[in-house]
C-alpha cells in the first residue's frame, strides 16, 4: 500500500453534478454546471457550493437564490455543455439544452423539469475562502420526480445521479452495497 | 414528469463517505464517519465538513486539524461501523476496525493507511449555520495509494470509493459515462 503524496488538491470523491439555475429576466433563466458542493447542516438543510466569478454570479448575487438541479446521466450532454459554454456566449442555454422551466414555489429560479430531482435555494452568506468565497444556501423545497421514488423515500438508482469526479469525468452510480447504521453492527462487541 | 415536493431535505445525490481521525492523545486517534462535505475552493483547495457535537468535537477543536480518509467500498463494515459508535463507547475504533494509522505530515492527525485517499486538513474557521455549524479546512496535503493511480492522476474506479445516499445506503461508483468540457461540445452551434 504504497502512498503518493499529490500536495493539496481537490481530489474528494464523489462529486454531485449541479445544474445551478438562475433568473435573469422575467421568464428567462441561465443555468451552470458546478460539481464543488456539498450539505453542511440539517437544521434547516443548508448547501455549500463554490460557483465562482461567472455569467450567472450577478444575477445570483441580485435574486439572492437560486435552484439546485441535479441531472440523471441521461443529461450528460447538456450537462457538459452548461458547464463548457457561458450564458454571455449562449443566453439562452436552457433553450439549447431543450431543458422546460417550471416556477418554484419559494425563489425566483425556475426548476429544470427534466432533472429527476431540484432544491430551491436562498442564499444565506457569502463565505469567503482562499481567493474566492462560495453561497451558503438554506434548502426551502425539495421536488423529485414521482417515478423516482421508493416508498415514501427517495431512491437513487431510479434518480441515476450524473457524478463528476475530479480527473475530469462523468459516472453513474453504481450497485447498492449495504445500509448504513447497519452493516457495521458485524464489529461491535459483547 | 409528476413532480412530489418533499419540503426541505438533504437528498443531495450523491455524497461521499469520509472518514474524519483526530488525535485524541499520544499515538492515539479517534475515527467518525461522514457524509455531509464538499469542496468549496480551490486556491488553496478547501473542504467544507459537518461533523456535529460527537466524541471527536473537542479533540478537533483542541488540535485545529483532522484527516479526511476515503474508504474503498471493501471497508464498508468498518465506515459504517466508525458512524454507529462513538468514541465514548469504543475508545479505540481504529484497532476494533484493524485500521493501520500512519504519521500525516502537515497536521497532528494520522492517516488511514487502508483508505486509498487521504487529505490532510487543516481547520481555518468555524461557520455557523442554522441550529449548528461546520468547519471550513485547507486541504494542505494528500496521499493516494501507487495503485489508484492512472499516468499522473487519480483513478476513481480505482479508489472504487465508497458513496453514501441520503437514503441510508451504500452505493459504489458506476461506469465512466463520458469527459468534462468535452462531450457537450455536441450542442454547440456553428
Amino acid at each position: 500500500m504504497a502512498k503518493v503524496r499529490l500536495g493539496p488538491t481537490t481530489n474528494l470523491l464523489p462529486m454531485p453534478t449541479i445544474l445551478v439555475a438562475v433568473k435573469t429576466g422575467e421568464g428567462r433563466a441561465n443555468v451552470l454546471t458546478v460539481a464543488w458542493a456539498g450539505i453542511v447542516a440539517g437544521r434547516p438543510p443548508m448547501l455549500a457550493v463554490e460557483i465562482g466569478q461567472h455569467y450567472s454570479t450577478p444575477f445570483l448575487e441580485r435574486e439572492k437564490c437560486f435552484t439546485a438541479n441535479i441531472p440523471s446521466t441521461k443529461l450528460m450532454v447538456q450537462a457538459d455543455y452548461c458547464g463548457m459554454v457561458s450564458g454571455s456566449e449562449d443566453p439562452d442555454k436552457p433553450k439549447t439544452c431543450g431543458f422546460t422551466l417550471l416556477p418554484a414555489t419559494k425563489v425566483s429560479a425556475p426548476i429544470i423539469a427534466e432533472c429527476p430531482l431540484n432544491f430551491e435555494c436562498r442564499i444565506v452568506r457569502e463565505v469567503p475562502a482562499g481567493s474566492s468565497k462560495f453561497y451558503l444556501a438554506e434548502i426551502v423545497e425539495t421536488h423529485l420526480d414521482e417515478e423516482a421514488m421508493e416508498g415514501n423515500d427517495i431512491s437513487p438508482l431510479k434518480v441515476d445521479p450524473l457524478i463528476f469526479t475530479p480527473d475530469g469525468f462523468y459516472h453513474a452510480l453504481g450497485a447498492r452495497l449495504g445500509q448504513a447504521w447497519n452493516v457495521g453492527a458485524a464489529l461491535k462487541k459483547g
